[in-house]
C-alpha cells in the first residue's frame, strides 16, 4: 500500500466582502489530492483536502517542503503498524521533519490541508465515513446524531445597509438556521450597535454572535463590552489580537457574557497559551481552532487531550471554517458544534449539498470519508484543479 | 522616486549539521533584491535581503503575496511623507495588507527577508551605513562602537567527538571571539556534560552558553539546569518548546542562571507575551528575536519600544541570526550584541570580510547600507541570483 500521487493547485474564493481587518478580494485555498493504490470498484482511492478560508493558498510550502518529504518517505514508512492504512501520524511527523519548533503559521496551513485529504483517504479505504472512523478509534463510538451549526455571515460590503443585514439573516433562518453570525469593528461604535439591534430584533439577542475578527485595543473592547451586554448576545467573538492573552484575560473578569476566539491560533502551543493565560471562562467560552488551518485532525486530537487534561470540557470546543472536516470532527468527537458558511468562500463553503439544516442542528450524513464528492459544485471544482 | 523591481531566488546554505530538533541538510533562504530608480554612480540603487537560517526559503509567499501588492500599489504610497526616500514602515504595511491577525510564521520571515532588502535600498539612498542612520533616526546619535558577538556553533555531526569540539571552540578562540556556543540536547544529559566539560575547560565555563534548541520538557531542563548549574555557564538557551511560557517561567524560579530565548517567537505579538509570561527575569536574562525572521528591523523597533515599556533595557536584546543586519541593530541602537556564523550556513553566515574581532567585540564597519556588498563571497552568490 503506498500514495501514487500528490497534487495540489491553488483555488480563488474571492468574495466581495470584509470584516474588521482584511477584505477577501484576493483570498485564495490550496486544493490537494493524495492518490493511493488501494482500488476500490476499479478505481484508486484518493484523498482531498483544502485549507480553510482567511491565511491564503500555501503552494509554495506544500511543493518546497511538505510534499516532497512524503514522497521520498521509505516503504510502509507512513502506514499503521499492522499496514492496513495509512497513519496520518506517521504522515504528519515525516512531512513535517526538519521543521523548527514554533512559528506556527502558513506552515500549519499547508500541513492542514494536506492533513485533511490523508483522513479523507483513510476513512475512504476503510469505507467509512469519516465522522464514524473518529467516533470509533477515538471515542469509544460515542457520536452526535445532529451538531449545532451556525453561519459565519453579517459581513461588511459596499452598499450593505440595515435592511440588507436584516435579509441576510432572514435568508439564514429560513434556511434553518438558529444562531446567527454577524462581523462588527470595521464601523463606530454607535453604528455597529444599530447594526446588532438590527439583527437582535429579527432572532432574539441571545441567538447573535458578534465577531471583531481580532480588531479592537483593551479600551475599546471594553466599551463594546458594555455597550453590547444588554443584548445577552450568543457570543462575543475575537475581541482583541489572537495573541493577546493579557487583554483577553482583561475583558473576561468584566464582560459577563461569553466570549470565543482561537480561530487564529494554529498549533497546540498556541491553544494551550489562550487556556493558560487568556482568561477563558470554561463553564461559558468557546475555543475556535480551526484543524484544516492549525497542522489538521491530527493536531486536534492532541489539542482535544490537552484541553481535557486542563479541565475543559470538549464542548466548548466549535471549529472556525465551516467546512465539512469540522462538521464531521463535531459530530464523530462530539464538540460543541461547528461554523458553516452557507453564503460565502464558495464553492469550499458549507457542507454537502443533502445537508438538511433544523433549528440549527446539521446531521452529518454517510457519505464515504468526508464526503466531498457529495457537495458538487465543490467537488467538480477540485477535480478540475487536482483531479 | 518608484521601485522598479523586485527579483527573488531561494539560495541552499545546506550544511551537515544538525542540533537537537532538525539537520540542516535542506536548508534554504530567501534572496531579495528591490531595484529603484534612484541613481548613483550611474547605476540604480538596489537594496538586497535574504531571511534568516532555520526557516527556509519563502518563494511562495513573496511571489503570491508580499511583492505583488508592492508592485501594485500607487505612485507615492511607498514614500516618506517628505518624498526624498522609501518609508519602511508604508512598504511594511503595503506587503501585509490583508492579511490576518496571528499566525507569524512563515509569513514573517518572507516578510523579514524583503523589509532587510528595503532598509538597505533606503540606507543607501542616504549614502549611509545602515546603523549609522539608525542611530541618528530613533537612537539620537547614540551608537556602539563595537558589539559583542558571539559564534553560534558546537553543532553535532556525524563523528564529531571531544576532541574535534575543543578544535572548533579553539578556532573560534583563534578568531578573536571569547564567549562560544554549543548545542545539548541531542544525546543524553551525561554525555552532554561531557561535551560542556570539555569546552568549559578550554575556555572557562562563564564564557560557554549551550543550546537545547526548544527540545527538553520541564524535567528534563530543569535536570540539565541543575547539573550544568557548577558550570556557571553564559546562557541556557531554549530549553523548552519556544511557545511554552509555563516551562520558561519554571525553570526560571529553579535555576539561578541566565536564560536565552525568542529565536522561534516571529512578531511583536509573540516577543510580548515571552516577556508578560515566561518568567524572564530583566537583570539577567536574554531576548533573542531575529529581525530577518520576524518582519524585519520595522517590527523590531516596535518590539524594543515595547520592551522598554515593560521596564526591560535594550540591552537584553540580542539578535539571532549571525547576519550584518543584526550588527548594524546592536551597533546602531546599543543592543546587547549579535550572534555571528564564522563556519556555518555560508555564504550566508557571518559579517563583512573585513570585520574584525577582537576579544569578543565586533565593529560595524562603514560600508553603506547593510554591507553585503564587503562579503564577497555572499555577495557574488546573491548577483548571481538576483542581479
Amino acid at each position: 500500500m503506498r500514495i501514487t500521487d500528490i497534487r495540489e493547485a491553488t483555488a480563488s474564493i474571492s468574495s466581495n466582502i470584509q470584516n474588521a481587518y482584511v477584505n477577501f478580494s484576493q483570498m485564495t485555498v490550496s486544493v490537494i489530492a493524495v492518490e493511493s493504490d488501494v482500488m476500490r470498484h476499479g478505481r484508486p482511492v484518493i484523498g482531498y483536502g483544502f485549507c480553510s478560508n482567511g491565511r491564503y493558498a500555501q503552494g509554495g510550502i506544500l511543493r518546497e517542503r511538505l510534499i516532497p518529504r512524503l514522497t521520498a518517505a521509505g516503504e510502509g514508512a507512513l502506514l499503521s503498524d499492522d499496514g492496513g492504512n495509512f497513519d496520518p501520524r506517521k504522515i504528519r511527523d515525516t512531512m513535517l521533519a526538519n521543521e523548527k519548533p514554533g512559528g506556527h503559521g502558513d506552515r500549519a496551513v499547508a500541513a492542514g490541508a494536506l492533513d485533511m485529504a490523508v483522513w479523507d483517504l483513510v476513512a475512504k479505504i476503510e469505507e467509512r465515513p469519516l465522522w464514524r472512523l473518529l467516533s470509533e478509534r477515538y471515542n469509544g463510538g460515542g457520536h452526535d446524531e445532529r451538531v449545532m451549526v451556525y453561519p459565519g455571515g453579517g459581513y461588511y460590503y459596499p452598499g450593505k445597509g440595515l435592511d440588507r443585514l436584516q435579509d441576510e439573516m432572514r435568508g439564514y433562518r429560513d434556511e434553518g438556521y438558529k444562531v446567527v453570525k454577524m462581523k462588527i469593528g470595521a464601523v463606530p461604535l454607535a453604528e455597529d450597535l444599530g447594526r446588532i439591534e438590527a439583527v437582535a430584533g429579527l432572532v432574539g439577542g441571545n441567538d447573535v454572535a458578534v465577531d471583531a475578527n481580532g480588531r479592537f485595543d483593551l479600551e475599546t473592547a471594553l466599551a463594546y463590552g458594555e455597550a453590547m451586554a444588554p443584548f445577552g448576545l450568543f457570543w462575543f467573538e475575537e475581541p482583541g489580537d489572537p495573541l493577546d492573552f493579557e487583554l483577553n484575560a482583561e475583558l473576561a473578569t468584566r464582560y459577563s457574557g461569553a466570549l470565543a476566539t482561537g480561530e487564529n491560533l494554529f498549533s497546540l502551543q498556541d491553544a494551550r497559551n489562550l487556556i493558560r493565560h487568556g482568561g477563558m471562562r470554561p463553564d461559558r467560552d468557546w475555543i475556535q481552532i480551526d484543524p484544516a488551518l492549525s497542522y489538521g485532525l491530527t493536531e486536534y486530537l492532541d489539542i482535544i487531550q490537552m484541553i481535557e487534561g486542563l479541565g475543559w470540557s470538549r464542548r466548548c470546543l466549535i471549529p472556525h471554517g465551516g467546512h465539512q472536516l469540522a462538521l464531521a470532527l463535531a459530530a464523530g468527537l462530539q464538540l460543541g458544534g461547528s461554523e458553516s458558511y452557507p453564503g460565502v468562500f464558495q464553492p469550499f463553503g458549507g457542507f454537502a449539498d443533502d445537508t438538511v439544516i433544523v433549528d440549527g442542528w446539521a446531521e452529518p450524513g454517510e457519505h464515504m470519508g468526508i464526503g466531498m464528492e457529495a457537495k458538487s459544485a465543490m467537488f467538480a471544482e477540485i477535480q478540475r484543479l487536482v483531479g
